[in-house]
């Protein structure tokens, strides 16, 4: 029953999970999964040297962490090269973003995003009441031109790109989402999620530029750095920007441990280098897969490759649970036209010889 | 500068750390502290089982963690007799606080608390525009009655007690507080906010009853755990209420690893009680420190003494800089009359030893 006593708003919301975690489908099912490809982990995990951090650290887990999340936002802003106050460290990406939302979004406020684009940022922006104006993928891309002509026609509050995409794995060029950034309506913030960015195509990121106040960009050590159990995100954008996430934030919220490997493994630039080569070579083993069995795998600039299964959103449901069943942990994406695909995060090797062994079998069970 | 894009409610709010931390101030002198008294945290750390679970729990934190908590809120159901769906589990009791605001509070909406007590409580209530309303303290008590009342008279939607309290260290025979739970308006809530309650008599914890919709408790793995950095903190009430926090909470946001430590330190029950005892040895020599030196230590249910120094708040707080000064790391209540306290949290011998040693020193300087 619904408690009587709930804001208006609270009331007005669903008690949901937004991702059912493999765990629990493991648990469903009686059985772990052979290889777990669904959550673009890095199965490969962190640096060696963030682990001995971590394990250095927890000797100090009955302190509360520091606030201020130093020295890792020191570190942060000497690699990215901006000043420690444009930056925001939170628990994940998707704890950032609820910040975000509480802090820009008003009852009744427009937001803009694209249909089938990433589900915790619409959840966040329903839960301070916001109004979601969705756009069309334009392919399988987000619409920087359709997103900001929707801005400018519903006075938007926040307009979001996801670059790359997930759960596509597209990605536009730095100077596309430059001419977005710079045609921003006014009264709008632009919210550029680069979860995925290391992964990615230099070529895809536009310069960062702390004195534009037209965007806060998000990235995190759950992707690219293996740390996706740490919870570890941080906003770039203009200290002005920035300021506003200490009004309403926990600011004691980030795991002290997690700190510390965060930050070694931020400086371990080589174990970086070569998650990414790895990772660019489980993208095309992915792609051969895909091909093997008739499917068509889509460019992918992050750790997945999403894979068009050639026919509608009931067939592509129909092959991830018959994965599931298998062994085979994958997701999909939730919206037409993008659910014709399955989602594969980039495994171990062992779990990529799973998928080849087991695709073939999933496509026979729903023949 | 304030961005003019932020909500009405964003900008009015001040951009604050509500603490500042000792590695923060030992930056500042240039200098460690030498004994870390100020935060409540458990200098003895948590049981090696809890390490040990961490370190083996390292291996997995390039995975999410699961976002029902599980297996920790099943085994903390089992621990307090309640259903697994009585519990929800987050980054520490101010991230759960965080959340229940949003849930019960609307701006303008009235919410009930003590002059003096719990700061981030009161952050977060202002973080959704909510109207505090504080009554005193009675002597060094919360006053339950008067709190009651004011709930009443202001139609609050929350009225919040501490059990024990922190600053004061006081704490309330279970009696008391039921009887303010069964005296709780028709369209209030009760926070009772139990962070402290492992290290108190047990006749001042009233009987779990999840099927009672008048009131939600909060504990914490930072305090008796000793737990404080991996930030893990959970709820207990009626289901009805509980599932109101999965309307917005950040489903993934409670660390991997730190989910592993929670439930390795819940099940040793050896080392708590070995902590409970080792506290209770600690509070007496604390308390024996200050009437060493002529301070009047007030009796106290929870991990730090608050001493009366006997005089003003400047007093106090030049005492405590004077301690500060000298590498001693403690705080002390912000409001008065409360304010003419000092509050010393129980650490290591050792600590207590500079302590002896740094107390008379410290009288001494501001004499």
């Amino acid at each position: 029953m619904t408690d009587t006593r709930l804001t208006p708003l609270a009331a007005s919301l669903p008690s949901t999970i937004p991702f059912v975690a493999p765990e629990s489908m493991e648990a469903l099912r009686g059985a772990a999964f052979d290889a777990r490809l669904g959550a673009n982990e890095l199965s490969f995990g962190p640096s060696p040297n963030a682990i001995r951090a971590m394990q250095d650290a927890l000797s100090g887990i009955w302190k509360y962490g520091v606030p201020e999340n130093e020295p890792l936002r020191s570190a942060l802003a000497t690699h990215l090269g901006v000043m420690p106050d444009a930056l925001t460290i939170g628990e994940g990406i998707d704890g950032l973003l609820g910040i975000l939302v509480r802090l820009y979004v008003g009852a009744g406020d427009a937001v803009v995003t694209s249909d089938g684009s990433y589900p915790t940022f619409n959840y966040h922006v329903a839960g301070v009441g916001g109004v979601l104006h969705k756009v069309a993928y334009k392919g399988d891309f987000e619409d920087p031109d359709a997103l900001i002509a929707k801005a400018h026609d519903v006075n938007a509050k926040l307009v979001y790109l996801s670059n790359p995409n997930n759960p596509m794995g597209s990605a536009h060029s730095a100077e596309t989402v430059q001419a977005m950034i710079n045609a921003v309506p006014k009264d709008c913030l632009m919210v550029l999620d680069e979860a995925y960015t290391e992964f990615a195509p230099k070529s895809t990121q536009p310069q960062i530029d702390t004195s534009d106040t037209r965007v806060i960009r998000f990235h995190t050590f759950s992707k690219a750095y293996g740390l996706a159990g740490a919870r570890i995100g941080y906003g770039i954008s203009h200290p002005d920007i920035v300021s506003g996430f200490d009004k309403i934030r926990n600011h004691f919220g980030v795991n002290r441990v997690a700190q510390a490997g965060a930050l070694a493994a931020l400086h371990d630039a080589a174990y970086l280098a070569e998650t990414l080569q790895t990772v660019a070579q489980g993208r095309i083993r992915i792609a051969q897969i895909a091909q093997d069995n008739g499917l068509t795998p889509l460019p992918s600039a992050a750790n997945f490759v999403t894979i068009d299964c050639g026919q509608d959103g009931d067939h592509a449901r129909a092959l991830m649970a018959a994965l599931n069943a298998r062994g085979v942990f994958v997701r999909m994406p939730g919206k037409a036209p993008l659910d014709r695909c399955i989602r594969v995060s980039v495994g171990l090797p062992q779990e990529l010889d799973v998928l080849a062994e087991r695709l073939p079998l999933a496509l026979g069970d729903i023949a």
